[in-house]
């Protein structure tokens, strides 16, 4: 996907444009300037000096995509790359497979942009998550089933009407997006990587798009460090890449998901393989994690950091405060 | 409050800063660097054309401050300025009377500081915006009455307890918060003004902030376009700077609110005076809306822009429609 001889920016270029994911275009599949979304990302990475106590490492930061523009999640990145490759491969309706804050992504940037969206959600997600999708205007489907069964109606969808679904036939771009997230926890840590990160796994992608971009930002010369040891955390409802992870095995064994992490509920993750093998290959490990710790991690991160996240990020503080109870991030971590 | 001959930083010095609204500390009341809740600010400027049309004008933006940093409205940037004052101040302990968010926003930021808080609001305050403040675990107390009601006994209590009443005892500092939005607003249109700005209205302080904040660009060479024409908009249930504003008087008549636009239900506006007195000064005009007329503007804003905003959003937006339709933009306007 990418042009050939692509120079790379150095620090200095990037630092004078614009604090959007878009500061680092040269590593996202496109050719010159995105034309739609073009404000979302660069959200603030946040010194949480409590809760390093209380996971007993030197430093700990949390990267907030609670506040992601336009719809709070991080899903925004990834709608972003693939909402302007839509558009540059001239298909004209956008749509998704989505737990939850996909579709409010996909709904809210294809309202800006003037697309018709072609939504499709399990039926039995919160309310207050529909309503955050309807609002923009979309056709929304709720399908009676658990994410796996929307996932393969869109597969059919999309090869009958040549819609652009964002996370099936436009995966490749959508993807992408996600390394931005890598690029700015570097930049805002001046240009340093991490030693360990913590990350919640639906499909498994976000943690293997990380995993590249700290490669290709070590690739071009912007950072010196060893790449990070990469950790993930699931639900015990529906945690089938730790399962895999814990096993050794090399197939993931679906689960039918039970879990209030909605959101990160995906029972046959796409990437989960790839996600397990980047955590071992990275030294790192996995953690499944009970909604009663979730609920707790969610109000021990408001109290400490002052960020109110939902029940996936209470997954990923639950699985980092029960990796750092086994041991996985060692003694001289941060 | 400013220390004697405080040089102002130029375009180029400003762009060089961290994207927060501390990039424009020079005109916030501080010396040095403030500690405390450097990543708040620097929210996405919308270009909105589809809007536009609807408005009859050539170009017109969205500043969205539900995406702020940490609690997803503009109080973050008053209470961020607010609390980095008690600190140097040496109090030990913030509180807030809130009609919701001011609420959210002191309970995060105390949370993140270690500071004990105090927040007290009007019991008819929706649910959802409660449990926005609750999770990060302040003193919590629900009032028996309006917000008016509520900021009486803060008055009270501050003198009291040597509390850091943000929107009370440490108001100086707190108002001066708002400012950052204008200066965001003339960086993000490369140091440009508009030539009108519609505001949401409670007490009456972001319009009059926002004046100063363009006044204050002006002095400093930074820009150079005439002082915008200032609209503001309230809820019909709640309007008494409108109606300052339509009846040409001077003195506030105080209404008890009647509306689901809660945020900006202030019934004796604090700084409503001074704003009715900008938006006159400077040839713009007020409207008060209806709650009908709220909700259908919640949903334009989502439909055109991929914008969710809240009640006081919806207000913002019937507001402009209603000022448009009066014709009191005039016809070159952007």
């Amino acid at each position: 996907m990418y042009p050939t001889a692509r120079r790379f920016p150095s620090r200095a270029e990037i630092a004078a444009r614009a604090p959007s994911m878009w500061r680092y275009r040269e590593w996202l599949p496109f050719e010159g300037t995105p034309t739609l979304s073009q404000d979302t990302g660069f959200t603030p990475l946040v010194d949480a000096p409590r809760l390093a106590d209380k996971l007993g490492v030197a430093k700990l930061w949390i990267k907030n995509d609670a506040v992601s523009h336009p719809s709070l999640s991080f899903k925004d990145r990834v709608v972003a790359s693939a909402i302007n490759a839509a558009v540059a491969l001239g298909l004209d309706t956008v749509g998704c497979a989505s737990t939850g804050n996909l579709a409010n992504a996909v709904a809210a940037q294809a309202a800006r942009a003037g697309l018709p969206a072609w939504i499709f959600i399990p039926d039995n997600l919160e309310q207050a998550k529909v309503l955050g999708t309807a609002v923009y205007g979309p056709n929304l489907v709720r399908v009676r089933g658990h994410y796996d069964d929307v996932n393969r109606l869109c597969v059919q969808l999309a090869d009958r009407f040549g819609w652009g679904i964002v996370n099936v036939n436009l995966r490749g771009y959508y993807g992408e997006g996600s390394k931005t997230m890598g690029f700015e926890i570097a930049e805002q840590l001046g240009w340093r990587l991490p030693t360990a990160v913590v990350v919640p796994m639906a499909g498994g992608s976000l943690l293997t798009k990380l995993h590249k971009a700290f490669g290709e930002l070590r690739d071009a010369g912007l950072v010196s460090d060893e790449a990070p040891r990469l950790y993930g955390a699931q639900a015990s409802g529906c945690s089938p890449i730790t399962r895999l992870v814990e096993s050794g095995g090399e197939t993931i064994v679906p689960q039918v998901p039970n879990t209030i992490a909605k959101s990160i509920a995906i029972g046959n993750p796409a990437d989960g393989v790839f996600a397990a093998r980047a955590m071992r290959g990275t030294g790192g490990w996995s953690a499944a994690v009970s909604d009663e710790s979730i609920i707790a991690a969610i109000r021990l991160l408001a109290e400490t950091t002052g960020i109110f996240t939902e029940t996936a990020g209470g997954a990923t503080l639950a699985g980092a405060l029960a990796l750092a109870g086994q041991g996985r991030f060692g003694k001289d971590d941060d």
